[in-house]
């Protein structure tokens, strides 16, 4: 359930600022400021919706007396024609918010279709899908909802959630003498005790240091299927393995073949098209 | 040129937010706080690049003391391998900046060069490729600099600066008995005196209408190529002509033989993918 | 119809936080914190009525529980004696609010009030009186909407709707070798295509230079009547023309018998008196 | 002197926010982006000045880089063809932020000029010009910096800073069958020790009570010249005396020699107008 | 009555947001999203209450359908086992509203329960007990609600509602030649009308510079008793009597007993303990 | 090191609003507006430093020419007469943030120091003293900085770096037909693969199914000392143990003793006491 958060009032309300949705001259031109009207929201063609309470409370945060109402769940399957949401009140309120509300609701559904083909892709696999840091910043809260409606798992919200140690982190600390093992020994023995500590790893060779250190998580970065099978054999569940790196919707099932625990995709959240929807007026 | 409005502020606020920046766990447990560094951030991939001067302004934002410099100009074809942009200060700043950097360059950059993708599309015509005010909310103006980085024209920037028609006006206006002749009367002779009037039209009648009327702007709505010819051919100059609706890489060329004025492509915001840009960090 | 927008409610915490209402210590001394009361609006004086919805939000603004009621609309005629709205709810709220919310809706409707004499004044010629953007900084939208109550129409919102090449532009230009002709035919041809240009002239060469090249509308900057006449004469419809700079209510009549389109006066933003409004609390 | 506080800043946001600076179509058509320019402030008119270094500001917080001095301090009387101040940095910016630099400028320059006319009325007499809380709301701390520019001196900032007792307060416990007496005695053992209490009078019957109860202040309201003469006489030193209420320029003289100490007047702030001020912009 | 200002919300934001309660794991993984639940605070310790209506205000600042209802008011002496309030909503966001809301409760009643423990050390004396501006940055009003809710007086809320010359000032003036009888008098004829002038005292030479001055309170920093007792005794009423400076509930009674009026505590805000209070949530 | 964030800056924006830093009469009436001045921090207690850049930033936060140096670092421990810090610049200035700079320094300074003092009592024993999200709401981030000075560590800093399972969930859970074995597997199987989950025992019982379930830490809520004993002994290694629920600093030494990993203490952010520091302001 998508919770309307003070930061996301903060978007909606830049929304509406850099939409001039107050200064809206084409409808302050043509239509009675007191008429009334409804809005349906369509879809015009397949695949999951998300993110629809949230256009929806577009047209409230403009009105607070406009009534809204979910005609799909976040989540579902959806095809061209499908009704999706309503809102009913001022139909120049209903006019001023139609763009800022498809814009929402079509950005993240477009995220949530995107992921569930790759969730689809590696059906019969025990991988999991889970997007990355990688969202429109501003989004992170709702492109990650997003990966959830469309049946993916998050990865870290953010850099507090998870001690995931990464190239540039390895690279700074090898330039000042302090080598992979000695990293992880340190990181594992004071970082917070409620986390678990990940290292990207490049090799095997890294991949042994992780695990004779005790890292919780090894995540491969941009290793060939077969090296990710070798080492998923040789980490042999003594640790969570994660694959990361342009994986496609082409690659993601081979991936999968290889018996990684988890597979992070960028591109679900930051390279999905907008699933189309549309708004029908009346008033 | 890319001017940091209070609103980017904000919105760069809402990101370093979400992402805990001050909370970075494995920086704050492995880099020492005062250690110096560099990163630079390198394409990994061909495209047109945006964005740079915002990526830059993230690591200042977090620690005002960063010192940053653009290696490349926004607007520029750039391709994998190319230097982009760089920043020096503290490397945990750098860290924790790092990902936020790369998100904003990543959207506007790949914004923009599927916009040079169109407008390369449509060269010798007369038609201009321009946006559309479907962009992420938070990031109208954001995505709309990119798209002049990438060669094209920005249509309204919000619902203030055009007086722009559309389906749902007259739909709404019509129930009411109106119909778009008078609709269009009362616009034109009430509108702030500044503006044109733009009108959306489906038909060869509409067209008529909105000529006779004195329509400044006629826009084609998902008319067939051979409707948008024929509607070229009976304005005849009278007022500009714009084609909307679904336009595609693959068709874009054909709607611009029409000889429409303006082509305005959603896409190019919308659904456009990340460029692939990586940030090399040392410290 | 004046939305209550962000803005505005950003605006209103301003007021209400540089007020210390929340520490209003007579009120606090005296008042039971729970006793009802209502307060009524009373015109003390004649004029035209604006803001009244304004300044019953304030009251709601400091407490939600408040209960309220215009008793006459925005745009109204009022004189002394005259009850415009009313708020009922605990009457230390109506206590603390009262300053603020007088404030408002004096000044509001004193820009009506100033508004409608110019009107009145140019009662018959066709030139129509529009304010300009000298307006109190943050009051940009409630200066105008008075403006407008007061049966006025609105130039430009802010920088974004509307071309309008001042004197300043044209001096830095003419310093850069690009004199008049050059700009103007600059600004026609890559101008975002909803927009309008209108350039400011100062003398019938530059009147000539503008409809030569085409600009939709010439402002006539602080001619005399004479000229103003024979600016009229010479554009002869090719152009709206708007007449600007230094207009008083004694001299407004005048500029409008030249047969000038628009007539912009800064005055009745910048330079009107507060209407007197009084407000009577029992409790 | 001027302090510009967090709350002014977020005024100048609004302000520029409002006037969206950063989409001036005209300046982004017409004006390299990296011209450099200055820009000077000239007096059209006499009067007093203040908002020099508010208007001046308003550049910088556009852009930072942005270097600026005032050439006339606030307070001093000026005439017109004075130099007031000067800005130098990008010419762009300096177009983008001339008209809310200048709107700040001629409104505080216009409180300060109406206030020197009042304060010099009454030159000679012990009475002081106080302003009231009747300010632009937002603008308390503006308004009333504008009004110590211009010679006058602050009543109450705010609800906080003094205990005032008006005839409002004075109705509703009336009616709640507490008198004058009575009420004044809780105020003044019970009022915040570093505070004074002050009470609205409109009869010689309630001067008596206050005095009897002690009040520090007594405010006369729209009484007489004679009745304010007789009751300065009756408080013979008692208590400070305030005149309030209908005062103009052309009446204040007069209340001046009834020999009350203070004069609070709301016109000086809720009316004055604004003084003529321009910006010259080289580039 | 604890005002919920718009300040105190941008409180609650900043707390909701460090507690990143809308990211809160463990309720996401284990509450179903619409299940309904009953929070019920109680008291685990002995002292008296305040802020219950902020604790339960948390709640609806999260989802403002939470039903809530204050089973003590503020003031009340309580002890453990006593039912406080309770909020009635869903039970996902009960958890994870907890911990802010109990933080809030828990210092405002330690605040409100240590005052109660010296107002009832000095009680039968006249001396009034009074707070500090020692409170925690952004609890202003909270800490100072907490203190009246225990029984004492407030001193100054800020740096405007009182005239408090203190020994920096004293200091920094004496190197500028001016001592404290030419400050007390430049204080007492410039401050605005509406304030009282305090001035700070070190020894029986200052107290009688201040009477002849004509201070209205005089403040005894870290006086002895005995000290304090002459001074009271030579101002005999002449002005209001502070004590002030490292008082102790061991100390406070003999301090009262000295004869002055008003004895400021620091650490009833700046050293309380938090008064236990637990919430428990069924669901 | 102290980042100061964004809503670092929120909260000292609250502070210096709701001290009326801008309105300080007294500084406004004696001070002239130039005077330069230097301020230096002096301890007067012997303790932890904590906050001192923070203390520093109020007065460039207000001004931002103002020149700040820590002469001691946060961590150190400090005696009376140390002196700390340093600011220099208009002597008005620092008489503004005087209080408000030393508000945040006393506070973080007496949470150190409380942390010290548990941190010294368990010396020798494997046990971390580490806090609770007991903390000042809005002080999250700068309360468990102070931890930290003093030595102690940070438990979770939000709801979102951690599972802790606590005894409404499992309430609630139970309630609803889910015992702590289910309810611990399905925390475990969904949990964010970067997170452990931590859950509260109050028995033997629940000790040996958490064990089961394969709980990463155990928290052992209010158990008597030999209870604690028995279950670290039945542990045994297997999972973190954690002990919690009033401890203080009497107790705290034996309840490590029992072999505990880990001690939250809720007291030393929620009841330390301010330690004293001074500023002596010269001018």
């Amino acid at each position: 359930m998508l919770e309307i958060t003070p930061d996301i009032r903060r978007l909606i309300d830049l929304a509406l600022t850099e939409d001039q949705v107050y200064n809206d001259v084409t409808t302050n031109l043509l239509i009675p400021p007191d008429a009334q009207g409804v809005a349906v929201f369509r879809a015009k063609a397949s695949g999951v919706l998300a993110g629809m309470g949230l256009a929806l409370e577009v047209f409230k945060h403009i009105d607070s007396t406009v009534q809204t109402q979910a005609l799909m769940e976040d989540g579902r399957a959806i095809k061209a024609g499908d009704l999706l949401g309503r809102a009913t009140g001022r139909v120049g309120v209903l006019l001023r918010g139609e763009r800022t509300a498809l814009n929402f609701a079509q950005r993240l559904s477009g995220i949530a279709t995107e992921t569930a083909k790759y969730v689809a892709a590696v059906k019969g696999c025990k991988a999991q899908i889970v997007d990355t840091r990688k969202t429109a910043p501003g989004y992170r809260y709702l492109d990650k909802y997003a990966v959830r409606a469309g049946g993916g798992r998050n990865h870290r919200m953010h850099l507090a959630d998870g001690v995931l140690i990464k190239d540039n982190h390895i690279e700074i600390l090898r330039k000042r003498g302090v080598g992979l093992p000695k990293l992880l020994a340190t990181a594992l023995s004071k970082a917070p005790h409620t986390l678990k500590v990940e290292v990207e790893v490049t090799s095997m060779v890294e991949v042994e240091e992780a695990l004779k250190a005790g890292a919780h998580i090894i995540m491969l970065d941009n290793m060939s299927l077969e090296e990710m099978a070798g080492a998923v054999k040789a980490i042999n569940g003594r640790a969570l393995v994660e694959a990361s790196g342009g994986v496609t919707l082409e690659t993601v099932r081979r991936v999968a073949e290889t018996g990684v625990d988890i597979i992070s995709v960028g591109a679900i959240t930051h390279s999905a098209k907008a699933l189309d929807i549309s708004l029908d007026i009346e008033g």
